[in-house]
């Protein structure tokens, strides 16, 4: 039997996932799952859930870093009498990483010094994505010293983009020199859609053509042909595309200058860790529809008459429709679902509806009824009766998609120090 | 008989078209059409044409700015035997200047000591842009004092977008202090285009739905509902949306701080008139096509089988189909035609099969005859016989539209003074 933590280290949360697996079943099995928040907001709050025992909101002092948070949860599972299978460090065989952007690197890596100074360097392209993530690798390593590191790029299931795809029309030299192209995100939930889809629909995973759409505070739409990423929504960085809680998404790239003549200047969380300019603080943490709103809570926006509300609601569903259709040409008509993921994705019925509204002309259409009160599956059919393409909700998660990971790669870990 | 000197300023170039018109008839007509070209790259150079007459590729000493070419077509004019109509300034009553960026007015202005001052006002939204047609209504008014002067913007067209499309979710009391939002260009070609593609299709103009492409050097497309715009891809300047000869077009906003930590610096073409940054001058007229292929000649690269041709043109392919999709779902599906203009739109066959291509699923097909051999008329159809939905070129023409614009609106002028 493998013990396995999935982490997923946000800018202002850390959570964890623990599974247990052993070599005969191909999917982990979860035990419990705690998540630290509000690091940025004092003080952070523990959630914690293991089988029917459920933590909420219980405040913790002193923790204000990923790897406050990182340690506080350790202890936390080990001194749990209800997991004995985890009482003390050297239990855990894996602990897998989120990690934003992994460049070029098309699958998972085992973290060894070689990998972490690349993924460090990597970070240059986005610091403010990369930086929680690495300062739990860093931990984990004096920590966990026996258990493998594996980082999961949200970028590597976009390595096959093709190239008029994936490359911007700037001065190629620089271009190539710094590494400047599209790379996508969200890969590790869309890795998991495109399965759990695949096997909903009973079609074999590299004839899967589907549209779909990750939907949370973080946002974007993937279009996926023959089971492999042929367009997405972000760029070099999470900021292109589709807005977010406090993401502008795509803007005119001249905006920037009109908006600071400081744009290019250190911001204020800069350190040494994080270069990013004002810019990047701008248009990645005050802008999106908590600029439009004054808050991040989508779906307090969707219910609510204000007129600033109205109108972040249906700049997000015209942002959105802004890709359905070419996703849709480029699939050449043959889609087999629209998919609706992420905590918007899968509670915004108001939104699925007025999405789904704007494409219906192209044969999507959906049962109000199903939509409204969708099952509670991972992945539900919610299409009206005589739609002529289905539209789905698929519960994504990233935690079970990297365990899942450690088991499909298991051979390529052995052997190698982590 | 009135005189009307239309007025097309580039970077580095003018053209004056040369229309009489009286009170019966509806249309201009044309008497001549003068250009200098090649102005940053001297000698600059005349190309003439009146009636059989044609002058091209006559250099030019001693002109290098918009000004100096404007008075030396100006007095190529006057000393033209065959054109006694304008044998003295005086004969010029109206001139029609293209200006770019119109910020909030929704229709053609006559330019006085007031409206010059907001055009000039406005134009640091978009400096490199504007910066041609200032220079050159400064000098008309000294020359021509009898002239009434009047600016055709290209944003105009566009103030009919909904809120919802026009606003970038950014922090609002920046954005409206700032008038940053999508304002949209090319808009004096797409009314030519809606006119006469109404007229064409003997539809009334408010109940046209077309999608209109103006692909040249510069290229944007237009969601054009019951004849109004309803989107488009330019926003608060032209850089946003498809590709150019020399322009990124829309990319990922954090780019440019990756590209240079001086993005935010004045370029080195800023002067006093000209407020610009290195990244804008970058994105502006380092990039697009030319940065891929070296050239900014897209029939050159079309036909190339050249790698980097292939990938920019491939490029510019799939940036089109990024807007014709979502443009349809906008229109419900209800596109009365899919219009190719502009410099490439009306004679890129080979461009117009690919985009075709890639629609085809949405009911566009073409004929392959009419395509590759189009008639030269205003408006052709070029879709194949069992297309569901129509396809059609329209030589677009600015200079007549600015013209046709005095005549609709000469009630507005009267007894303004200019």
């Amino acid at each position: 039997m493998d013990m396995i933590l999935s982490i997923n280290a946000g800018s202002s949360s850390v959570k964890i996932s623990v599974y247990k697996t052993d070599q005969s079943t191909s999917t982990p099995t979860q035990l419990a799952e705690a998540t630290v928040e509000g690091l940025t907001a004092p003080p952070a709050k523990l959630k914690y859930s293991r089988g029917d025992q459920k933590i909420k909101g219980q405040e913790l002092s002193d923790i204000s870093s990923q790897e406050d948070a990182f340690k506080y949860i350790l202890s936390h599972l080990q001194s749990d009498s209800g997991l004995p299978e985890l009482s003390k460090t050297e239990d855990i065989h894996f602990t897998c990483h989120r990690v934003v952007h992994g460049g070029d690197y098309p699958r998972s890596q085992i973290i060894d010094k070689e990998t972490y100074h690349h993924i460090e360097e990597l970070s240059d392209l986005a610091p403010l994505h990369n930086g929680p993530a690495l300062s739990i690798v860093r931990a984990v390593s004096e920590i966990l010293p026996h258990a493998k590191n594996i980082a999961y790029f949200d970028s590597s299931f976009h390595a096959t983009l093709p190239k008029h795809i994936c490359t911007y029309p700037i001065d190629q030299s620089v271009a190539v020199r710094a590494k400047l192209r599209k790379y996508g995100f969200h890969g590790i939930s869309y890795q998991f859609i495109t399965d759990a889809v695949a096997s909903y629909l009973n079609k074999p995973k590299d004839s899967l053509n589907i549209i779909a759409l990750h939907l949370g505070s973080g946002a974007s739409a993937c279009c996926i042909k023959g089971g492999r990423s042929h367009d997405t929504t972000m760029g070099l960085t999470p900021l292109a595309g589709l807005p977010g809680a406090t993401r502008s998404g795509s803007i005119d790239p001249s905006l920037m200058f009109h908006f600071t003549h400081n744009a290019s200047s250190p911001s204020h969380s800069a350190s040494g860790h994080l270069h990013i300019t004002q810019a990047e603080e701008i248009l990645n943490k005050n802008s999106g529809w908590k600029s439009l709103t004054g808050t991040t809570d989508f779906g307090a926006i969707s219910s609510s008459d204000k007129e600033e509300c109205k109108l972040a609601f249906d700049i997000f569903v015209d942002r959105i429709l802004n890709y359905l259709g070419p996703y849709f040409t480029k699939l050449g008509g043959e889609v087999d679902a629209l998919v609706f993921a992420g905590g918007i994705g899968e509670k915004g019925a108001r939104l699925r509806q007025e999405v789904v509204k704007g494409v219906e002309c192209l044969g999507f259409k959906l049962d109000m009824g199903k939509n409204e009160s969708p099952a509670d599956e991972v992945v539900t059919d919610i299409s009206a009766g005589d739609a002529k393409l289905k539209t789905l909700i698929c519960q994504t998660d990233e935690q079970l998609q990297m365990a899942k990971g450690v088991l499909d790669d298991r051979g390529r870990f052995v052997g190698k120090k982590g």
